[in-house]
């Protein structure tokens, strides 16, 4: 592989400039991190299953006419993006109570919620990620007012077809987290969808069991993260064999 | 099974009184019609894999906040609804050209639309559902504009949802056609969705060989009527075994 400058290492994927003017490679990495890094581990295989998974979501929304940063998968573990300038949001959008909002509100974990809540959080690490409100997302011009109509509407729609998509292999989505980003071409400015959506950015659930089948079972030491993973891109139809050994070179 | 007072005797369907006031009971047939009843034919199973297929989509359009007529299934060819006094209008959204799109507009079928068209076709079988524009449709009072709103705007999340969950499971959603009502609950009324989601009212493609699973093998005489909507069934992972015998009781 030919040397490649590293834009920005993250905590779950690596950045590198991609090979055309305006596109980034997105590397999924097996690194797992959770209440912001204090807790850290390697998950052989994560990256490549999230790298699948993503893909196969951005894909399908693109299909409907979402806007996503997602040009195509370059190798197991590598998808060749548009750049684009991160909008400092993390976008939640949540359908059944779990996580930070039954924390917050003290609903307990599992109840629907009344309808479903986008939340917008400040996307900074060293502040934790704080909840915020439209008031302050204007107020220091993080996104405009137009950005933020644009930003709910296009979550509502991923929550919908998000729901759909997961009804039918028998999950429920519990709520997911979102990045949008601001597409130049030309004059013109559009607001996509970027980052990735995978089991480290959803909750998903078994609509029988319960189980969860999502990066809660990281953070909570529930054991079989990637089974979980692979179980979910393997209902997808992503990924038909159950994942190869870790040494296979395929998934370096 | 009580003498039920039939309300109503449709081409795929019929409506008896339901055992609450305010509820009705759909019974779906085996009658298949097309070409606004030219062409008829009677296909063994139809029925119950149709009350099955729209039960499934319905719940879980209800989950996702989409409002809709549902009450429960009964029994296999009969579903608990509300009723509504259903709006005059035959809604269809297109993704991609095919059946009268493709003939009226001259556009290839299979070919993909520049956006999701939402259509509406005046509700009269010896008019032959002729297609209207929103000017008409308020000219004539069949809805008013706060309804077509909501009747646009819940057909577009019907498509995302459908559009996800039939992705899931290697199946492109061509195009589609809704029926709403309106509910009345106290002095309040509610646009919501009545009569079916099921392979009669849907186009779909197989996402890998662009092979038909819906209505159009009846149309067309491409045979494997109800054995495709059985394959749509069992990816959705509501019948988990194949179709059984037709002299089964349960299938009748
Ligand atoms: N299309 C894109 N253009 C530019 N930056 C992006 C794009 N998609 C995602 N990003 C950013 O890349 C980083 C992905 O790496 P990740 O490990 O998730 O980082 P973090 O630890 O900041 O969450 C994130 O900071 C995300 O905001
Ligand atoms: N919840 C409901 N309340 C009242 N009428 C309904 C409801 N759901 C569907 N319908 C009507 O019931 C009939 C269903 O039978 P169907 O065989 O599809 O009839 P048609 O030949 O008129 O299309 C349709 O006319 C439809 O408009
Ligand atoms: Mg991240
Ligand atoms: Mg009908």
């Amino acid at each position: 592989m030919s040397r490649r400058k590293k834009i920005y290492e993250g905590k779950a994927k690596i950045l590198y400039e991609g090979p055309e003017p305006g596109t980034l490679v997105q590397y999924f990495k097996d690194d797992a991190t959770a209440f912001n890094n204090k807790k850290k581990a390697t998950l052989e295989g994560k990256g490549v299953l999230n790298n699948r998974i993503s893909e196969f979501i951005m894909l399908n929304l693109g299909r409907v006419g979402v806007p996503t940063h997602f040009i195509r998968r370059l190798n197991m573990r590598e998808q060749l993006v548009r750049e684009v300038e991160i909008i400092p949001l993390e976008v939640i959008c949540r359908n059944v109570a779990a996580g930070s909002i039954s924390q917050r509100l003290g609903i307990p974990e599992g109840d629907a919620l009344p309808r479903s809540i986008v939340e917008f959080c400040y996307k900074n690490d060293s502040l934790n990620d704080p909840l915020v409100a439209e008031e302050h997302i204007t107020a220091f011009n993080w996104a405009s007012t137009q950005e933020i109509d644009d930003i709910i509407s296009l979550t509502l729609r991923v929550n919908d077809f998000l729901s759909g998509m997961f009804a039918a292999v028998g999950i429920r989505l519990i709520d997911f987290k979102l990045e949008f980003g601001r597409l130049y071409e030309g004059d013109m400015v559009r607001t996509v969808l970027a980052d990735e959506i995978s089991p480290d950015s959803c909750r998903l659930w078994d609509i029988e069991t319960n189980e969860k089948m999502d990066k809660d079972r990281f953070r909570r030491d529930l054991g079989n993260v990637t089974e979980a993973y692979a179980e979910v891109a393997r209902r997808l139809g992503i990924m038909k064999e159950a994942p190869r050994a870790a040494n296979d070179e395929a998934w370096k």
